[in-house]
């Protein structure tokens, strides 16, 4: 198994200036996983997994869209209750999701169990989900390669400490800049990604900054690059973990230790992906991307970004 | 002559959250000149010339400031009355400038007059200035290869058509996001660019975004590059002024039609310079930078942007 990610399954309720959606399929372990599932096709690589719980209301439709896309579904958990729910909306220029309503339901009880076919994948991404079940599954699994984390501003809040904890134990944190800003308390982003890369005690950090792109500190020096230009705004919802899945899947295709280089090229991927998310409702965009147009957009954004 | 700038030449009262000063040497001429001096010694270019306009307070030690930076002081004229004072703070993330008083003085009545032998420089540089006193400086030059306009929102406010004939007028546009947003009437910062460059019936828009980096719009394709990652920012005037005086000597150097990938390479040196600025108040920075310094953040912001 090359990527394994464990996250939440979600029905969104959406609202944007474009539009909106009732129970679309999300979720953290969604999005990462489709656009894992993407560049797993994309480079023939050796299959990704699912770890997360749905109720019993889940559409068998969706458990088909992961499937068809050539997710392992056999870590889902379906338990009694109904599948989590999350309702919000966008303003102005996209850049910040309203939340209205979060209902937990059966995530408020699950205690993650990871096949044992699925304890060693080469890349372990634990997606946004509460930090003491993102410490479970670290203790369940041994990554081959890297294990990645993605947090947000929740739990930021309501359980710093667990959360610093869990940083403390993987190799690369993947976080957004006001989450950054937030944990450092400090206004300058990159004063303030110093200080959370102390927090973590070294690894790789790597902040999203939406249309603003993203930066990365790694042991060899500093990375930024912009995002893609993207004027065709639908929806943000996802962008951030179809980022971090395809980074993930891009990681698990290497060895050893990751350089400055690998990690920047990754981030190209990244960055590409997530620029193709934010053109549809909810998952729809990555789901029917092929191969064709993403290398197109690939080439464009190497040519928009040259600096030398 | 390789650039002849037109702008103001200002006395600044400046507060941020790492100090204060007063009656600093300012003026978006004085940071394009000094900006554009250094690269025209980088390059051993063929000089750089300013016009503008002081009082008789104007001390004659910033005289010899722009003199030893090799800057042709004979377009500066001198009447009578106080110098252009300018004063403002920057707060938090020193993002935005908050203005507390601006004294035109001398410029309430300047009419530029551009001498015989600055009328034909490769580059005009019209520096943010009142849109009328910009046409004024267009009609008297002939700009070999490249007519260039900053601008700021004030001008947006309360020169609205004036400004936007003179931005048909020239070749290139350079402004900051916010000021694109306004005059487009859109959030979207691409879009916006999009229907500022309609307004402008074509060219070559360059939209400065601060820690954001910068985005062009050139016939052949958009551009798109990260800031130089500053934690060290002391006071950021001036900043926009010397990343247009580099960009103006860069594009001095060439003929003909500029193409894509010389304002890509014309936008890296106004962003590493652009980082020094920032660093100490003031022109200070940019006055003792060395070719050597600079040489070596060069490569590295190459480095740290590199997509390919």
């Amino acid at each position: 198994m090359d990527v394994l990610i464990v996250g939440s399954l979600a029905y969104d309720s959406l609202e944007t200036p474009r539009g909106s959606r009732e129970d679309e399929l999300g979720g953290s372990a969604s999005y990462g996983g489709f656009s894992a599932a993407f560049h797993n096709r994309r480079m023939s690589g050796g299959g990704i997994g699912l770890v997360g719980v749905i109720g019993e209301d889940f559409n068998s439709k969706h458990l088909a869209w992961y499937s068809s896309a050539g997710l392992d579904v056999s870590g889902i958990e379906t338990t009694s209750g109904q599948t989590f729910r999350w309702k919000g909306s966008y303003h102005g220029n996209m850049a910040e999701a309203v939340t209205h309503e979060t209902h937990l339901n059966v995530f408020e009880h699950f205690q993650p169990k990871v096949p044992l076919s699925h304890r060693t994948p080469k890349v372990l991404m634990c997606a946004n989900l509460h930090p003491s079940l993102q410490s479970s599954v670290l203790s369940q699994t041994s990554a081959q390669r890297l294990s990645i984390l993605d947090s947000m501003n929740l739990w930021i809040n309501i359980a710093h400490d667990q959360l610093l904890e869990v940083m403390r134990d993987v190799d690369l944190v993947v976080l957004n800049d006001g989450e950054v800003r937030m944990l450092a308390s400090d206004e300058n982003l990159i004063q303030a990604a110093y200080k959370v890369l102390e927090m973590m005690d070294g690894g790789i950090l790597v902040v999203k900054r939406g249309e603003h792109g993203v930066i990365a500190l790694h042991p060899d020096g500093l990375i930024s690059m912009p995002a893609y230009p993207t004027s065709d705004i639908m929806d943000p919802t996802g962008c951030g973990d179809s980022f971090a899945g395809a980074m993930s899947q891009f990681l698990a295709n290497g060895n050893g230790e990751v350089s400055r280089k690998e990690l920047a090229e990754s981030l190209v991927h990244a960055t590409v992906t997530a620029s193709f998310t934010i053109e549809k409702f909810g998952s729809e965009r990555l789901r029917n991307l092929t191969v064709d147009e993403y290398d197109i957009r690939l080439e464009e954004f190497r040519i928009i970004s040259k600096t030398s």
